[in-house]
């Protein structure tokens, strides 16, 4: 059986320790952080940038991630099933809700976001494509943590940080929410993530009844939330999109 | 002087491989694309799959770009100092020109699109963010071409293809098309990579005086073009956005 290979691991740590934190980094800080000699460090560093994935600062000599990056992750995009079909039925979710729309996979130990359709009005929004949402807080990752028996582990083993006050760390009651998550077929976020927001999401499945996403709408709590319940047809707009994605996939009817 | 590594330069050319053409491929089409042996190939890949650069379809047992390159790739956008400079700028320009904004960097043989502002008109339209332009036909790459060196070799070098029966293949007329950009300070592309789309391009400049991007609007040619001209108001909206980020990035006023 192969081996992994030692320098790919450790350009692959390198391109981690960019992408958190400071996301600058001077030779030495990669190689301190990384526990690897200065010399190695800088070969590794030299091929990256010679490849594009890290580009260094002329002014400052450190380094930082470079463009090939985002090149190759839009067309990880482009091949993206799931987010191809997802398409029109999110166009049409925020179309109908008012509210943006994300879509969310597991990824690593968090959501990773796919799809972003904005609110549909004239506001200033920031596109989240390739940003990451917590599993035990948000309405994303508690549908996939509920679904999917690995988001379960990651979440289960996470520090389930409190982003809020309201937000549920302790793991019987945060157990209790994913069961009634399954119960319902969809989860909520209701200012446990981000003060003031709330979202609603339901999972998607593909034609082998295997969760591969899941779908939610994010706005004003004020919007959202209605006399302390969470709008019913808000609800059942999110899980018919996720019902029609589904379809999309080969999903069976029942 | 440290040597590049080698499995890290043919890491990068497999998801090079992966970003083109058919997108999935098996084991045996990298291996013989690449003049691999098909251990050594397995051993890359099996590596760039634990570390989420490549996931392989269970079904087909085939290889395609991974969850973790759009991550990273989000975080380069994120450090960006141009982008964050120009996001302002660029809503502006959309508003007022009622147009579709793109910022371009140069990369490799094209241009790369680090951020779009969709028309603000309530149509269904393609995020571009990670898109590559070519150098020679497009307003963004014709500006790059005419004011940074690395940029004109890129596009003098290149097979300049022809798009549609306006394209500028040929050296001469291309050269030609560059110095009427550096003295003009502005470029255009009136049908010249799709049919019916023309675009217009400033360049943008730091505090060293060296251009590190150009701003361009896009849309329909009956929109951009009238009487044969380019709109005038549009220039100039264009040039002043490329003023601005330039003077947010430290360039002088002169």
């Amino acid at each position: 059986m192969a081996r992994n290979i030692q320098s790919l691991e450790r350009a692959a740590a390198m391109m981690r320790l960019l992408a958190g934190g400071e996301r600058r980094l001077g030779l030495s800080d990669i190689a301190s952080s990384l526990g690897l000699a200065k010399g190695t460090a800088h070969g590794i560093l030299r091929t990256l940038q010679q490849e594009g994935f890290v580009e260094q600062d002329d002014a400052s000599g450190r380094y930082q991630l470079g463009a090939e990056l985002l090149r190759l992750g839009t067309t990880y995009l482009d091949v993206h099933e799931l987010r191809a079909r997802a398409l029109v039925w999110t166009d049409d979710l925020a179309r109908s809700s008012g509210e943006s729309v994300y879509l969310g996979v597991l990824h690593q130990q968090g959501v990773l976001i796919v799809h972003h359709v904005f609110r549909p009005d004239d506001s200033r929004q920031v596109l989240e494509i390739g940003a990451m949402q917590p599993l035990h807080s948000t309405a994303l990752g508690k549908v996939l943590s509920a679904c999917d028996p690995v988001a379960h582990s990651e979440a289960v083993e996470a520090d389930r940080k409190a982003f809020t006050d309201r937000t549920v760390c302790e793991l019987d009651a945060f157990e209790h929410i994913l069961d009634i998550t399954r119960a319902r077929g969809y989860a909520a976020d209701v200012e446990e993530t981000w003060e003031g927001v709330a979202s609603i999401s339901a999972p998607i499945h593909d034609r082998r009844r295997m969760p591969v996403g899941a779908v939610a709408i994010t706005g004003a709590v004020e919007r959202v939330v209605r006399d302390g319940e969470l709008r019913p047809e808000l609800i059942a707009a999110v899980r018919d999109c996720a019902r029609a994605v589904s379809r999309d996939l080969g999903a069976g009817r029942f």
